[in-house]
């Protein structure tokens, strides 16, 4: 893929850490980027991450074409907004970094309507609740999985090249249908932000432990809440539009999780609900599948 | 505190840590320890975790008050059996490693009955998912909170010792009643254990996740997913024993967790139920929150 000119459209964390990732194996690249506030230009000038840093108010009128690689690394529905404008023909290859798929294609689908075009969606699974321009790191996208969803008319020479694109910088790819993404992503990622930010309010709420966390100076919680809270409450503006985007396989998910959390609570209410094998066998199961989907084994 | 002769009962990973940071800090203590199996047996004498180690079947008629101290690490309900036999008088100090402290404490006092004793119940919070003896560091006790829970009639004096022993060890102490503590655990403790193990369960029962997991050789999974379940499924036998201990303030916390799930969830029926400000609020508390508990603010 020719890297003489990239535009990285909104530079936060996701969009910082790969414009070091390109300047480290493509020094060649001249890098713009995108950005909403003042304070992002400022932070992004800094840490050298891009050679042209233009704020949204100064990018009225983008020549798309004039790059060879275009990423925006923006919530989904501003993303949104953007494909309808984005040119039908060209050389330019454009990526996005959207934790959902499904909206995505379907706005490229309607915009390229029925045209070959240069749109590959991609998702790198390697978030962090770190964010910002100033918490960009060059290997953040190193040895990490990056899914791949073809639109049905994206030329698939642009497929290949892209796929060597995130290889190069050191991600893992697979090729994944839109619909597949967003309900898999909803199970592995999208539930487990949402648990993790209830289980920190539930705590939250209960007044003993507020009482009693509040009594000492160092924290009472040990790995397993730290672990399980990690994730709470990080960035919100990315998560409300990843919520509006996967609404269906989202409220899906949390359906089955609180039809799962209410079965094994009333085992509480049964006379023999908490014996050894009852317990284990819920258990038992998680381990395996544990092992399963981080193939650990 | 005196400690030339220890005997710890049950030995796993907490037990067998001790037994190594005990070495560490009293070179001249002498360890015995009570297990079930010969294989632990056989895995301790392999480890040099201790000097003497005998299987509960060779163990009929223990000497309590040969030993200066005696730590039982064996899950609650075990120890709720061993408590009526433990001698009313002598020098000897009692502390366990119980992860719930009402039902201990209850036992507690039935046994002396009125009499003052050397009972301390103790809660190190530094469990892992790893278990058994070969699992054993010297180190998993230093910097953490132990929990100190003083029954009524335990005297002064030895809730000093035990807490300069817990410190000489590395942790930081804090005392707390056993009503606080089984309540305040159930919310940073075991109810995330249980959202963990339920999480994998959730995910591992969806077809399509499944089906994209199993399609590729590596995990298909973020940091989200890997930490939101380090800690499910692990140690079945142990959460069987808290689940049954705790399971007053475990049900009000699981309670607690479905209530405010099902109204995020019920956002999504909403018009403007996903609206920013409505999962800002959410995700601000949260966060909040977070840092409160984790005392990283």
């Amino acid at each position: 893929m020719k890297l003489d000119q990239v535009l990285i459209y909104g530079m936060g964390l996701m969009g910082g850490s790969l414009a070091l990732a390109i300047q480290e194996k493509y020094p060649n690249a001249e890098i713009s980027a995108i950005v909403r506030s003042e304070k992002s230009k400022k932070s992004i000038l800094d840490k050298h991450l891009a050679h042209h840093v233009y704020t949204v108010v100064e990018s009225t009128s983008i020549q798309w074409n004039e790059y060879d690689l275009v990423v925006f690394s923006t919530p989904v529905a501003t993303l949104l907004e953007i494909i309808p404008s984005l040119p039908i023909s060209g050389e330019t290859i454009f990526i996005d970094l959207g934790s959902t798929k499904q909206t995505i294609v379907d706005a490229v689908d309607k915009h390229f309507n029925g045209n070959q075009h240069n749109y590959i969606s991609t998702h790198p699974m390697c978030g962090s609740e770190q964010t910002g321009p100033e918490s960009a790191v060059p290997g953040l996208y190193r040895d990490k999985l990056c899914i791949l969803t073809k639109p049905k008319m994206a030329r698939e020479t642009v497929m290949e090249s892209v796929k060597g694109f995130w290889e190069s910088i050191g991600s893992w790819t697979i090729p994944m249908d839109a619909k597949s993404h967003d309900e898999t992503l909803a199970y592995v990622s999208h539930l487990p932000h949402v648990v993790s930010t209830i289980l920190v309010n539930v705590a939250g709420n209960n007044k003993t432990t507020m009482e009693q966390v509040t009594s000492i100076a160092k924290p009472i919680t040990g790995g397993g809440f730290r672990d399980m809270s990690r994730i709470a409450g990080s960035n919100a503006e990315m998560w409300t539009s990843i919520f509006k985007e996967n609404r269906y396989f989202l409220q899906n998910s949390i359906d089955d999780f609180i039809k799962q959390l209410t079965e094994f609570r009333n085992l509480f209410l049964e006379e023999d609900g908490l014996e050894p094998s009852k317990i284990h066998s819920i258990w038992d199961l998680a381990l395996k599948q544990k092992e399963t989907i981080q193939k650990t084994k």
